[in-house]
C-alpha cells in the first residue's frame, strides 16, 4: 500500500492543552499512524511566547503571532483551536480556517455555545469538519458516543456533571465539612479553580457544554440563551449534611430533557440519589448520561479536564479527520437542525428540597404547610432536628412532584412569613 | 444535494435482536436518513419461521432459508449476522458475505473470539467492514469508544462487567440473601438466564467478549484460548456477606491488563470496592472501564443485552457503513496486529480473599498463618465471627499483594491441614 500523505496540523494556543496535544502527537506517533494510515504532523503553531520550553522540538515549525493568520497558511489540513473565548481571535481563527478550506478541531465550548449553528453551516458549505470532542466532558468520548454510538436513538434526556471544579468543591465540602468560600480558596491554591472562578462556580461553563450537548442530542440549533443557569455559591455545608441524611448527594448538573412543551435546558445544583452513577461520581470527574428510546440509559464517566484527557479528545478528532471519517457537526446536516423550542424552568416538574431558618415557636410549621397547600404543593417529608424555643432553628422539607412555578409561588409566601428569618434555600431533587 | 442510493441490508436471524433491529430501522427511518444521508432498507432476511409475526411488514423482502445463501444475494450492501455460534452457519454466512463483497455487522462474540483475526483479514483484503459493536456490552458504545474515542492512547488495562446474567444473579444473591442455585432457577423463570446457563455462569460468554476487547485495546490478535476463565457457581451467600463487611461487592469481571510479562486476560469473580463504578453497577447492567495513558480511566455503563440496546448497537454500525466511516476491525490494520504474548494467571499480582471452614480449636490459626508465611504470603486481615469450640466455623482472611502462584501453593498447604474441613474458597480482590 502506498503511504498516504501526512495530515498537516496547525495548533492555535500552546497552553496546558496545546502542550498536551504536542506531547501526545510526538510520543504516540507510530500508534497514530497505525490507526489512521498516515502520519499526523504539526507544521504550524501560534502562541504568545516562542521561548517557553514545551518539552518538544518546535524549531522546524512555522510560528505565527496571530492564530487567524496561521489559519490561512496554505500548507495546512487542520487548524486546532485551543485559544478559547466565544468571540475575538478564536472565532476569527475558526472562520479563517473554513474560508481557506481547513478542517477545525476545537476545545472551545463558549464558541460553540454562542456560534455553533453558524459555524456548523460554514463548515458544511465547504465540506469541512468542525470537531469538538474536547469541548464537552474532556477525555470522555461523549460527543462521539452520543452522535455516532447512540445515533439510532431518539434521545429523551441527557444530563451530567459537566464541570469538574464544581464537583471537586462540592465533594470537598462534604468530605471535610467546610464551607464553600474556604474550599474554593483552597481549590484556587491547588490550581483546581481559576483566579476568577465565576465561569465555573456560577455554572456558565457547564451551561456552554450543556447547550452543545443539547444540540447533538436532539438535533436542534444550539441555543445558549435558553439555558437556565444557577451556580453553587449558595450551597452550604448544612445542605450537604441534610442531603446525606436524606440519601442524596448535591451535584451541579446540566440537564436537557425533551418534554411536551419543548426542550428543558438547565444548569443548577441538584440532589441525586447517593447510589446513582451521578451520585457516585466524586471529585474532579465528569459524567454524562444519555437516555435513548432503544438503548435506555448509557453512562459515561471520566476526567473532564487536564492536559492528558483533553489532548486524548483532540487527537481522537484528528484521527477521524485523518481517516476521512465524517459526521455532521450536530449529528444531522446543519440545514436540517430544528429550532429549539425552549420549555422554561417554570415548567420543570419534579421534587424539591427546601431549607428554612425559622423561629422555633408554635404555629410556624402550620403556616409553612399552609403556604405549600395554597399552591397545591404536596409535602413529602419534614425535618427539624432539636428544639430551641424562641430561637432560630433550621428546618428542612421535601416535596412530592410539583411544577416549578407553583414551588416558586409557595417559596415567596414562605419567605414572607414573619417567623422565617432568611430567604428560603431551594434545591431541586432529580431521582435518576 | 442528490439523494444517495439506499443502503441495502440483509438480516440473518430474526430472533429477539433481529426483531429489534427491524423495529428500529422502521420507526426511526427518518432520523437515520438525516444522520447518514441515505435510507437504510432491509431487502433480504433469513430466519427459520416465515409465519411468525415480527410486528413489521416483511412481504416485500426476499426470504432465504439459508443465511449463507442470503449473503450471496447480488442486491445487498451489508449482511447483519444475528445467528450466533462460533462456527457453522454464522461463520459460513460471514465468509460468504466477504467473498461476495458485502460488509458485515454482527453481534456474535463467539465467532469473533474464535475467528476474529482471520475474519478481519478477510474483510480487509476486500476493503470491507467487519463491525461488531453489539457483540460486546450490548447498547454501550464500548467498541467505538475504545477504538475511536480513545484511539490516541496506549491502553494499559480494560476491565468490566461483561455478562448481565451473572451480575443479575450476584446482585439478587446480595439483596435477597439467597443461594446461587435458587437465584439461578428464578432468573431462568424470568428469562434472565438461559435454560442451559453454562455459557453465562461459567464465564464463557464474558471471556468471548473480553478476548474481543483485548484485541481492540492492545492491537493484538484475538486469542480466546489465552483467557483464564472461572464462573460464579461457587460463590456462596456467605462470601457475599463477608464482602459487604469488608467494603466490597462480588462481580464477575473480565480483565485484560498489560504487564511486563505480557497481557493478562482473565474472567473470574472479583471483590471490588463498593463505591467504585464497577462496585456500583448492580443488576443486568454491563460496565466497561478503559485506562489509557493520556485519558486515564473512562467508564461506560449501560444495558448489555435485550432487543432495544442490542439493536441500537447494530444500527450504529449500519450508520457508520452508510456514511462511509471506516475503521480497521481491531483498530489497526489486521496485518499490523501483534501476536498476543500471554501472561498466565500464575503471574497475577494482587490481593486475595480466602474463606475456610475450620474446626474451632487452639493452633488452627497458627497453622494457617504458617502456611501463608512459608509461601511469603502476607496476611492483611483475619476474621472469625463467634466461637464454637470443637465445631466447624467459617474463617475469612485477606492478603496483601502477592503473586497468584504463591497464593495457590499456600492454599494447597492450607487445604491439606487436618482442621480445614472443605477446600478453601478464594476470591481475587481488585482495588480499582
Amino acid at each position: 500500500m502506498k503511504a498516504a500523505a501526512p495530515l498537516k496540523v496547525g495548533i492555535a494556543g500552546l497552553g496546558t492543552v496545546g502542550g498536551g496535544v504536542l506531547r501526545l502527537l510526538e510520543t504516540q506517533a507510530e500508534l497514530l499512524e497505525a490507526r489512521c494510515g498516515r502520519r499526523i504532523i504539526v507544521t504550524a503553531v501560534s502562541a504568545r511566547d516562542r521561548t517557553k520550553d514545551r518539552g518538544t522540538d518546535l524549531s522546524a515549525v512555522r510560528w505565527y503571532d496571530d492564530a487567524s493568520v496561521m489559519a490561512t497558511d496554505p500548507d495546512l489540513d487542520v487548524v486546532v483551536e485551543l485559544v478559547g473565548g466565544s468571540d475575538g481571535i478564536a472565532k476569527r481563527t475558526v472562520e479563517a480556517a473554513f474560508a481557506h478550506g481547513r478542517h477545525v478541531v476545537t476545545a472551545n465550548k463558549a464558541l460553540l455555545a454562542h456560534h455553533g449553528a453558524a459555524l456548523a453551516l460554514a463548515a458544511e458549505e465547504k465540506g469541512l469538519t468542525l470537531a469538538y470532542e474536547a469541548a464537552v466532558a474532556g477525555g470522555i468520548p461523549a460527543i462521539k458516543g452520543l452522535r455516532e454510538g447512540l445515533a439510532g436513538n431518539n434521545i429523551r434526556e441527557v444530563h451530567g456533571i459537566l464541570n469538574g471544579t464544581c464537583n471537586y468543591i462540592l465533594t470537598e465540602m462534604r468530605t471535610t465539612g467546610r464551607e464553600f468560600a474556604e474550599v474554593l480558596a483552597d481549590a484556587q491554591k491547588l490550581g483546581y479553580a481559576e483566579a476568577d472562578p465565576s465561569f465555573d462556580i456560577d455554572g456558565i461553563d457547564a451551561a456552554h457544554k450543556l447547550a452543545v450537548l443539547t444540540g447533538v442530542a436532539f438535533g436542534v440549533t444550539v441555543d445558549f440563551a435558553a439555558v437556565h443557569v444557577e451556580g453553587i455559591r449558595h450551597i452550604s455545608s448544612l445542605d450537604i449534611e441534610y442531603a446525606q441524611e436524606l440519601g442524596y448527594r448535591i451535584r451541579l448538573l446540566g440537564i436537557a430533557r425533551r418534554t411536551d412543551q419543548g426542550i428543558e435546558q438547565r444548569v443548577h445544583p441538584c440532589m441525586v440519589p447517593i447510589g446513582s452513577p451521578i451520585g457516585a461520581t466524586d471529585g474532579v470527574f465528569n459524567a454524562v448520561v444519555a437516555d435513548g428510546d432503544f438503548v435506555d440509559k448509557v453512562v459515561l464517566v471520566g476526567r473532564g479536564a487536564g492536559a492528558g484527557p483533553t489532548a486524548s479528545a483532540v487527537v481522537a478528532d484528528l484521527l477521524d479527520i485523518a481517516r476521512g471519517r465524517s459526521t455532521p457537526t450536530f449529528g444531522v446536516p446543519a440545514g436540517r437542525l430544528a429550532s429549539l423550542v425552549a420549555s422554561p424552568i417554570d415548567r420543570r416538574k419534579g421534587r424539591y428540597y427546601v431549607r428554612l431558618m425559622v423561629v422555633d415557636r408554635p404555629g410556624v410549621i402550620a403556616d409553612i404547610a399552609a403556604s405549600l397547600r395554597d399552591q397545591n404543593v404536596s409535602m413529602e417529608a419534614f425535618l427539624q432536628r432539636g428544639r430551641a424555643p424562641g430561637e432560630a432553628v433550621p428546618v428542612v422539607l421535601t416535596t412530592h412532584d410539583t411544577e416549578e412555578a407553583a414551588m416558586q409561588r409557595a417559596l415567596a409566601l414562605i419567605g414572607g412569613l414573619d417567623a422565617v428569618l432568611e430567604p428560603p434555600r431551594m434545591i431541586r431533587i432529580e431521582d435518576f
